[in-house]
């Protein structure tokens, strides 16, 4: 069918790529980057060179996926593209959008009788080749009737093996996209996914760093060993029960640089983690691993926090008035 | 080659079952349990009635596998075995013994000429089928002699991708196995996997916990989902970042009852999770996920914890010698 | 002076005690509860029996305190006390409102001239007799035109010791109350103070759980001790450098009934913890401990979590499909 | 009455002080630094040359305060004096000794007739004046033979308000001192102290760095606050529910240095934490926030974690081998 792709970044660019190798879909493109327009014509796409004539080369019912960095410039292009659209339209933002901002948005359009789809997408750079996970929220009827862009997609059955009992459930899931529920849905559900990500990543870390730090001078010398990581990530590849996705990503880093010096260590987070945070206190669901996940990240991007100085004003206070480690309790950095 | 095996529950009845499958071994065996004994001999085992007939039935130097339950009857088992062995002769424990009674017990059969191998053995009841991942701890010559058992016992490069840069590696660690270090390092090694594997149970077991309660009624209800838990384990293992065995796992339980009320909620832990976290803090590495994951096991098999009424009693002490939820601030369960 | 006071509960009655005890203000009166308002008229105060008669009741530029609990019925006491005010009256919110509110009440009021303070209040019931600690937000002019009901309501400087090097700062500090800042700079004071004190509470709390099964089988013989816990709390009250008014409380109910039986374990929160995890997630301040005496209580007011359930399915997997707990690596060492 | 006390540092000689000062005993003092030796003799102690001399000095049955760092000094120390000591002697270890070690110590020195008495003694640099509050483990008959010189040391009612309900409990511990049970408890019972002193502390230091944060400009400017943690220190002190002595000694650093950059930020931990956290797991006590209090001092003495580096690692993998922070998911809301 037809579509407009607004960001041909990598994620979008991949996504028009993708749907036209695998569903011979018409992809009417835009970028303010015009290389990546004329990339994409190249191969296919129909360019243009304004949000305006990309609407205007779609025949109505409309369809525009959007796929941009969360935030304000997501919120400026669907607001123009609203402008531009006719009652019966619909734009997908495919990004990574804060959930509560899908529920106001498909709200606000709905008076205008525009549709709204919010589609979480995973795949990150491989999803070209692999194809995407997609969690959507929306009207039953509109993602129905999208089904051929979103099963161009979707990385299918492949050769992942198949879960029994499920034969009563919907189909879809097995294919690699769900629709998730009403606007917001979504993008909630991806959240999540981005919030567990946060909780296995630090789990893997955790673990290597305790491998990393087994022959410190601290322990006892019976008890040190010399472990060779980069063995250590591959044989778990193997068979046992912590091999994951994350866990060949984490393997193949360490094959080439086993001590990683190449990474400062200073971690980003996006707004998912955060947000997941956020919907766990809304729900009272104690989510500790998450949470701390997310401040391992908040505390690499510091020097000191000023906690810390805090501590270090205590223990001078209730040890004597001299300078740190001054404390008649410490000093011992076994 | 020939070697004893001691121990013939699921693991250690799967481990002489494929090393006779796989590698034409000649395999003797021990169980209290006779139907166990029988049930081998009857698949090709040699079968003995007591230790003491298992050692006579091996050649020197002689190799016993102890695949028990760790703590006490592992210790017994192989102070028996020692006491029967000749020096030259080799015990393995492939059980999940704590690593330091490992540098112990190794240091104390050294005395007498016996060798000592942990086996850290990951691959559960699947193993048979799929092959076991293995970290082995020891001397270089014993470990070398007996590879061809763990050649055996692995799971080989099977289906699962090469990772590019590991031509100058190790290369037992592709199929499946590595030598991690002396003893104690296997089993070590084995210890942080299971450490790894709390938390990353606990970040998709958070995780579905807030997908399970989004649609709660102390949230406002344009911001409520009801959502198919069983279809998003599903979506997730077709492409997402979070695609890992343990989502297998997950996908398959919620496939056949989303509700899981067939689980009352009470999770064990075994040795590994809390020896984890003793390594951590002797290495004073923070492992706040791992950690929070032993402790979430902890409360989940209390009623209530004494902590919990002591917070109850400050409370009430605040809030002014009333019953509970006295206290100004409280009463807003949300 | 002269002041309207809305909410005549333990915290607000007792405020009005100590403002006609301490400084000989003319305190207007009301609550939708006619004997709080009686029982005070009967203690000197002026009663009224609607919003709009206080309000009449009082000389421009009126002043009037609420102090109800946060949300709905505070929202709508300020709505209609706006209605009925004149340009230069100040309302102020005594109570535990979201400080988010009070910047958006504080602009919405200053639309129609009228001045709003938000104050924190700590002291719980013992206020009436201590005094009340106090955290203001609002314009300076209006705050220091405030200073004599501010300065009834402090404890003051009592019999506790002054803090060196104070001479130069904010004398009001030592007297127990400040200027925070602008509107919400009250609320977002005493929210913190309520994050600290979730915090406190709970390394309290478990340190007497921690002493309370220090005695239990699952530890060797020589490794148990039966503890009374009313003694050591008692005993930490002198010298120890975890003496706290806390504290205190701890020790008075445990003086009372040692093992706290007449406590379900059943924890409320309320908004403080975790509007101030929200806030240090935006602040990306990594703070651990006070989210971890949030999640506790989370934790404590449920049978199971789904998370548990996962747990236990996943293990139910991964240790070959029978009942639990028959995951072969399940030492249950309890 | 007659007492040795070994080791004069800051703690020891203010224990000499204290009880010569209160309870006219007679005290033989040592330590290695002969300075320290001749001080306290100066001020009344008898003055010793070594370990030996020390115990010719005191009449049998003989009773030998320890104050030395916990480790090996204090372990040579004890045994030295268990050498020259007859059945019927007494050792006290007063330092942060770990609690395995007392149960250790006292089964072997009983073999020789010898009494162990650990004291586990809090007021750090402060205990000269306000007294030391201290938790005993021992025998009862020696622990009650050496009542005058706990009740010498102890701070006693003082002008703390007594707890109601305790005229049936031991008066001991009003006066600041417990028999807490037999060797070992008095050390387990200031370990979990100082466990709960490391969550009081991380309880302050994240509520004051959330307040120091409160005006970073990743926040919107109507939700930004300049605070005075100073002021907010001192106010708490005053009424609110947060008092403590340990709010005392924040207040008094902040009041000198606001910043509090004469501190690093690189906080030291000593045993009891590790401890408490170790006993926790043993108890399968879930200990959130203690834990967390002792990896945020880990984390504050590292420049990066390998457990950093492996997270940059991995989202490299996900995010397209380029150089982070090229993941695209990676919002980077600072």
């Amino acid at each position: 069918m037809q579509i407009g792709l607004v960001g041909l970044g990598r994620m979008g660019g991949n996504i028009v790529r993708r749907l036209m190798t695998k569903g011979q879909h018409k992809v009417v493109v835009y970028d303010t980057n015009s290389k990546s327009v004329n990339d994409l014509a190249a191969d296919g796409a129909t360019a243009s060179a304004s949000l305006e004539e990309l609407v205007r080369k779609l025949d109505a019912p409309r369809t525009v996926w959007v796929m941009l960095p969360s935030g304000k410039i997501t919120e400026d292009t669907i607001a123009t593209l609203s402008k531009v659209f006719e009652s019966g339209d619909t734009v997908i933002d495919g990004g990574n959008t804060f959930w509560q901002d899908d529920v106001r948005r498909a709200r606000e359009l709905k008076e205008r009788g525009i549709h709204y789809v919010d589609v979480g997408t995973s795949g990150g750079v491989w999803g070209l080749e692999r194809g995407y996970c997609m969690m959507i929220g929306g009207e039953s009827a509109i993602v129905k009737r999208l089904d051929p862009i979103f099963a161009s997609l979707t990385p299918g059955l492949g050769d992942i093996p198949r879960t029994s009992g499920r034969d009563s459930h919907d189909q879809r899931a097995e294919q690699g996209y769900i629709h998730a529920g009403p606007n917001g849905a979504g993008h909630f559900v991806k959240m999540v996914h981005n919030g567990i990500e946060y909780g296995l990543m630090q789990a893997y870390a955790e673990g290597f760093d305790i491998l990393k730090n087994a022959g410190i001078d601290a322990l006892p010398p019976e008890h040190r060993f010399d472990l060779n990581i980069a063995d250590i990530a591959e044989v778990w590849r193997r068979g046992s029960v912590v091999s994951s996705w994350l866990l060949d990503l984490t393997a193949s880093a360490l094959a080439k640089n086993e001590t990683l010096e190449n990474y400062s260590g200073f971690v980003e987070d996006s707004g998912e983690g955060r947000w997941t945070v956020n919907a766990a206190i809304d729900e009272a669901v104690p989510a500790e691993v998450i949470t701390a996940a997310l401040y391992a990240r908040f505390r690499s991007r510091k020097d000191h926090t000023f906690a810390e100085k805090i501590l270090s004003a205590m223990r001078h206070g209730f040890g004597g008035h001299t300078e740190p480690p001054a404390h008649p309790d410490a000093g011992q950095k076994k």
